[in-house]
This record gives structure tokens, C-alpha cells and sequence, in this order.
């Protein structure tokens, strides 16, 4: 039996500043659930309905886990989705560790992309293309937001990642640093390319001032119709394909 | 001053049937409204803002067109969207004309797509790449649809649409039919390419297995991490990218 109050703590979690003041975030979904379950991410508490629980029995009793019981009504008033039949884990947010790439590292970089949807999808798109690390300026949207976790599709749970000031952290980055622009050098033109940084701009404003004037190599994804503009998740999309594939080795 | 009855019978076009049964859609937000009036759709009423009337007064004074005065507060009660402070357009739809594909036309062909964000998203990343001519199959999102104009960020006025059969389009087409499959030939490995359609299927299932007997050329987007899948949004944009690029005239 669910507590008032176990409700009113995950609940809270829908807001920022009680992920930050616990250090705690949730993910539901069946899907979501089973990739954190077998992440490096530490869950403290499982709450799931009797039939997740029977359906993954093998494999949750070989997990050191605190396991409760709960309705599919008690689990959508609990989470942030309201389609969410099976399961919810409270989770314990990660340190915010220092990203440091090494040769051949790409690292995706993030100026204030400030939509949770579109972090959520450059995090499952940074993952299908083998980028582990990410690096997101203080004005990014939170990590553990649960439409970032839900817009990840699992893939939150597979990559590195911090927070903090992205002019510094780039000024100590010795490799190539790309980032999109409107006037940036064609994509399509190149034969080569370096593994590096690449920088992704604020949904309105594009890249900073700032960070643009440390930018190495701008990169323009080409247009051939009359659409002003990518959206951010889009363009990083693009950018990601065009650039793995010129990646020489 | 706005009647009731006018209030209310923008906001029953929240709903597909009432649009259908009165063949009318509406646009919202300056930006889209700007582009709806400079196309080729049939503006029949704007509601707009004392602010957005003296702004384009020029403009809308050269034009044949009912205007009707509204309060910010008045344009988003009959709205989709919160944050409408400027304009409304009531819009009357296209009749679903047959798309006519010539020689080296790209054509989009969507099996199904449910969401209408993603839509709206498909048809921005059609309009950036040139591709002018989509088709639907039935059970894709409806086009009208106030988050499909909202997500196509004005490209809605910009291309050809048209719904149908899917199965029954394709089969009378002669030019290359590509479809995007997990399976498919990587799309890296291509040295050029001709100008057919592209289909792109169903969020949670693909393109159907009646459609991808048609398919002549199926097409994979090359996996570099553990991400599962790829959003069809995201999917379209890398292809279309990829397919362009290669395109020889």
C-alpha cells in the first residue's frame, strides 16, 4: 500500500527544484523502467503493478531493490504521463562529473537548448550515433525532466553528460570545434572531417556570441526549399548523420 | 465585437469532423497568419489584434478580406494554442487534388504517420529540401489539423498535398519507390541517386508489408550507438538529407 506522502515525494519530482533539493528524478514506463533497471543509474525504488512484477520476476529478484506494489491509477497519478500502466522507479540523480573527451571522442555541446523535447531527442539521437558524451550549458533544459527522460527513449541512460559553463568548458578543448549556423560552410561540401565538438544553439537565438566566437568551423546544413529554418533536434539530426559519415579514421 | 457564434464555431475546428463538414481550418500566430495570407490558400475572416492591424495595415488594405477586431484574450479562447497574442485566420481547405509527380520530382509518401507533430515537423523538412509533393495514406494525421500548421512553421502553405490510397498511388507510379526500413541498404554507401518517392511509415510499425512489396529501393539510416530507433520526423530529415546530397541531375 502507497503512502500519502511516498505520492506527494514523487509528485513533487515533476518540479525542479525537488529533483535538485533530493538528488531524486523518476522514469516511468515500462520500456524506460527495464533501461534504467539495467543501467549504471542507482534506483532506489520500484513501484509497478502485479503484472510487471510477475512478467519480470526472474529477473528483479537478482536486483537489490526496494519494490513496491501499486495500481495502474496510482501509478499515473504519481508520473507525469497519464498512459503509463506498469511501472515507475525512483532514481538517484547522477554527480555532475567533468566530460573529458579523449582523441576521437565526439562530444555534442549544448548552448542553451532550452525545450525538453528537443533535449530528450538529441540525447536518443546523440545515442544512435555513438555519441557518449554530452556537454550542456547552465541554461539547458534539466536532464531529468520527465520529458527529456521520455523523449530519450532509454537512451538517458546511456550517455555522459554535465552541466556547467560552456565558454570555459570549450576554451580547454583543444580539437576542432563545429557549430551550426544559418551562414556556415555547407555540409555537403566537405570530403573529411576531424571528431570534435559540436555546438547546437538555443532554439530561438541560435549560438551564443560568446560561444560562437571560439567556434572552429562553422557547419550549415544545406537548404534547397523555402522552410526559414531547421528546428534544433532536427538540425543536430542532420548534422550528426553528415558528420559521422565524413568521420575518417 | 465578436459573436458568440462565431467563437464557437472557430473553436468546433478544433475538431477534425467540424472541419470536414464545414471545409474550413484556421492559422494562428502572427508568423503562420503572414504566410497564410500571402498564399495560395483562401483567407476568408482574420481576427487580429488593434496591435497586428495597425502593423500590417498597409498590407491588408490591398487585400479582399473580412476583418474582424479581437482581443488577445478572445483569439485564444477560440485557439489551439496559449500564447496567440496577434492573429487568427479563418481559412477555407484545398480540395484533395491528385499529386502529379514529373520527371526528377521527389515525392514523400507518409504510410500512416498518427501524430500530428510529427506531420507538421515532415512537412517543414520537405518544404527545407525542395519537396514539394506529399501524399498521404487515409489514416495519417489530418493536415488541418492545428499542431500539424503549428509544427509546419508556415510550410503548410508551401506544398502539394494529397490523400488517398496509399497502395494504389504507388502502384501507379514509375520512378524508383525508396521506403525507410531498419533492414535496408545503408544509405552512406550510396554514390547517387534518382528522384522518386520516398515512403516513410507508421510511428510504432513501419512502413506495412502491402507498401513495402512496392518498394523498390529499401533504405536504412546507419546505426553507430545502441539507440533502437529513430523518431519518423528525425528519420525523414536524415534521408531527405542523405537523398538530395546524392541526387545527380
Amino acid at each position: 500500500m502507497l503512502s500519502k506522502n511516498t505520492v506527494k515525494f514523487i509528485k513533487s519530482l515533476h518540479q525542479k527544484k525537488y529533483r535538485i533539493s533530493s538528488q531524486r528524478f523518476f522514469v516511468e514506463g515500462e520500456k524506460s523502467v527495464l533501461e534504467v533497471l539495467h543501467s549504471n543509474f542507482l534506483v532506489e525504488t520500484l513501484f509497478a503493478t502485479t503484472q510487471f512484477l510477475e512478467k519480470h520476476e526472474g529477473m528483479l529478484s537478482r536486483m537489490n531493490l526496494e519494490i513496491q506494489e501499486a495500481s495502474q491509477k496510482q501509478l499515473e497519478a504519481m508520473g507525469f504521463y497519464q498512459s503509463n500502466d506498469m511501472a515507475l522507479a525512483l532514481v538517484k540523480m547522477k554527480e555532475n562529473l567533468p566530460i573529458i573527451p579523449e582523441k576521437g571522442d565526439w562530444v555534442v555541446a549544448l548552448d542553451d537548448v532550452r525545450d525538453p523535447g528537443n533535449l530528450g531527442t538529441i540525447i536518443r539521437i546523440a545515442d544512435w550515433y555513438g555519441i557518449r558524451k554530452l556537454f550542456f550549458s547552465n541554461q539547458t533544459a534539466d536532464f531529468y525532466n520527465p520529458k527529456v527522460i521520455q523523449a530519450s527513449m532509454g537512451s538517458f541512460c546511456r550517455v555522459d553528460f554535465s552541466y556547467g559553463d560552456l565558454f570555459s568548458w570549450i576554451k580547454n578543448y583543444e580539437g576542432p570545434i563545429y557549430g551550426a549556423f544559418m551562414d556556415g560552410e555547407n555540409i555537403h561540401g566537405f570530403q573529411e572531417i576531424k571528431a570534435g565538438v559540436l555546438v547546437m544553439g538555443n532554439e530561438s537565438n541560435g549560438v551564443s556570441k560568446e560561444i560562437e566566437s571560439l567556434v572552429t568551423q562553422k557547419l550549415a546544413i544545406p537548404s534547397f526549399g523555402q522552410a526559414e529554418s531547421l528546428n534544433v533536434a532536427i538540425a543536430t539530426a542532420i548534422l550528426c548523420d553528415n558528420l559521422k559519415r565524413l568521420e575518417k579514421h
